[in-house]
């Protein structure tokens, strides 16, 4: 296929490298800041940098939206591309309807479900792709482009990845934002930084090999009250640490009395 | 060393394979279940079963007492050792002061940190080992020990090994919980179960890499009300979830403004 990409951030230099890889041709690259948009086009050649969203005369067929969530309606309205061109954002948290109103456009979205960073290389091959449009042969023609790149490419309307998203906060950010509480932690005890990083690389192992649930561990699932107690005195001076741990406690042990 | 081992669970049957492949002799285990202790000191030879508590006649230089952390204090009661012997426990949230009181023997504690099941081998050399004793003598003994199994011994005392516990219930326990709510939130959504897994790897890998608190991303660290609430109303039949998404949004906006 030949694409046109819209921004050149991590997405658009990851996903362009990845789609010209597999054989398509990147053909022009917008982005509004010229040192950027022509870096991109740079490596992934022949495409040329162009500085104005009037991508008409760009030959493409596809135009992929790779921009911060906040401007993809500004960029939505600003946009020309020829009539019958798709035109795809590639965020997980905007509905299709973010597309609406780009005059001659069929539009869709091509989500693929990583964290990414220019500098790190990432294996498209696993990486799942989440495809909408609102018509079948457009979803049929991203479905085959998404099969070049992954082997993991599903349809999911727009409720369902705001779900998936919801999903996602659970997993990973606030997950995440766990593992620096515990990282606080061990640095106020003077104990090393990675010490437990064998222990969580384990559990997440687990955690990913059978249902969280049934391979629940710690003092909350065996109603281990002393040591509960024992540790919320010791976030004594962290009172929001303290509600954090209440909180999760209960939450296990609602759960696990619910089986 | 000579060692007996006390216990036939996850730690004394991973624990005497990797002591054993170090070159100590396993000599004796007790276990009051005679099929567990027989079947352990069959994959030890030439370690025999024992079916009393009064070990003085094993031979053995160390006794292990791997027995669940409430059992310990009954173990300990009871247990008759050689006069100058080492004795330890391999529990991460006992006190070393759960040995006080063995007849003339040198507590300590032989704390793997890591997760067991008897069915999982597990890589003792990446293993962090955490070692306490009363006297220098004992704990040059342990380290010595543990030095032949892991490349990671740490002297860690009581009051750390408590504060280590907690970081760990943060890291893994509730960790594990979130992953549960995640992985539930998918099923709600008719969503595949595995979808996330590479974005939770990836995250996981980051959290390694770098301080947490540095690479948080989402909507709470964007302060992104629109989708905070959004995800508010996604949670409203599931009260607890929603208390647990709220608080832990909160923590992570404490945190950021701190920065
Ligand atoms: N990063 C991820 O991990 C990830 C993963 C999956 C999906 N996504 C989604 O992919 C999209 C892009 O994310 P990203 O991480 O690649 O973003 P990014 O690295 O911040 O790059 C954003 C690009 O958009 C351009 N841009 C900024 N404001 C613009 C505006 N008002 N009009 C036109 N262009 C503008 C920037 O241009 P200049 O550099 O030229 O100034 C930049 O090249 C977002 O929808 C995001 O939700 C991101
Ligand atoms: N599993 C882990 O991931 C892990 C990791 C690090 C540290 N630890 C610590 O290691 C210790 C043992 O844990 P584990 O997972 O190996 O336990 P486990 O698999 O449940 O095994 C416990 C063993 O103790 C014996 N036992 C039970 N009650 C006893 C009693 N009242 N008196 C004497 N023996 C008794 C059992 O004997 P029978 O089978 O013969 O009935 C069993 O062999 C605990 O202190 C734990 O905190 C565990």
């Amino acid at each position: 296929m030949k694409i046109t990409l819209i921004g050149s951030g991590n997405v658009a230099w990851l996903l362009g490298k990845a789609l010209q890889q597999a054989g398509h041709d990147i053909v022009a690259v917008y982005s509004p800041t010229a040192a950027h948009r022509e870096a991109l086009a740079q490596v992934l050649p022949p495409a040329k940098a162009v500085d104005s969203l009037d991508l008409r005369a760009t030959g493409a067929e596809l135009f992929v939206i790779a921009v911060p969530d906040a401007a993809i309606a500004s960029v939505a309205a600003a946009v020309r591309v020829p009539d019958g061109a798709i035109v795809v954002h590639t965020s997980g948290s905007q509905p299709l309807a973010a597309l609406q109103g780009i005059a001659g456009a069929r539009p869709g979205v091509f989500y693929p479900l990583q964290t990414f960073s220019k500098s790190k290389p990432v294996d498209f091959s696993t990486t799942p792709i989440l495809i909408e449009a609102e018509d079948e042969q457009t979803l049929q023609a991203l479905q085959a482009l998404a099969s070049t790149i992954s082997k993991e490419v599903h349809q999911v309307d727009s409720l369902k990845r705001r779900q998936l998203h919801l999903a996602a906060v659970f997993a990973c950010n606030f997950t995440n934002h766990l593992l620096g509480i515990s990282r606080q932690l061990l640095q106020q005890a003077a104990l090393p930084d990675t010490l437990l990083q064998p222990l969580i690389q384990e559990t997440i192992a687990k955690a990913m090999q059978n249902h969280p649930f049934l391979v629940q561990t710690g003092p909350a699932v065996r109603h281990d009250q002393n040591v509960i107690e024992e540790h919320l005195r010791l976030l004594q001076d962290q009172p929001l640490y303290q509600q954090v741990y209440q909180l999760l406690t209960q939450s296990i042990q609602d759960h696990s009395q619910k089986r």
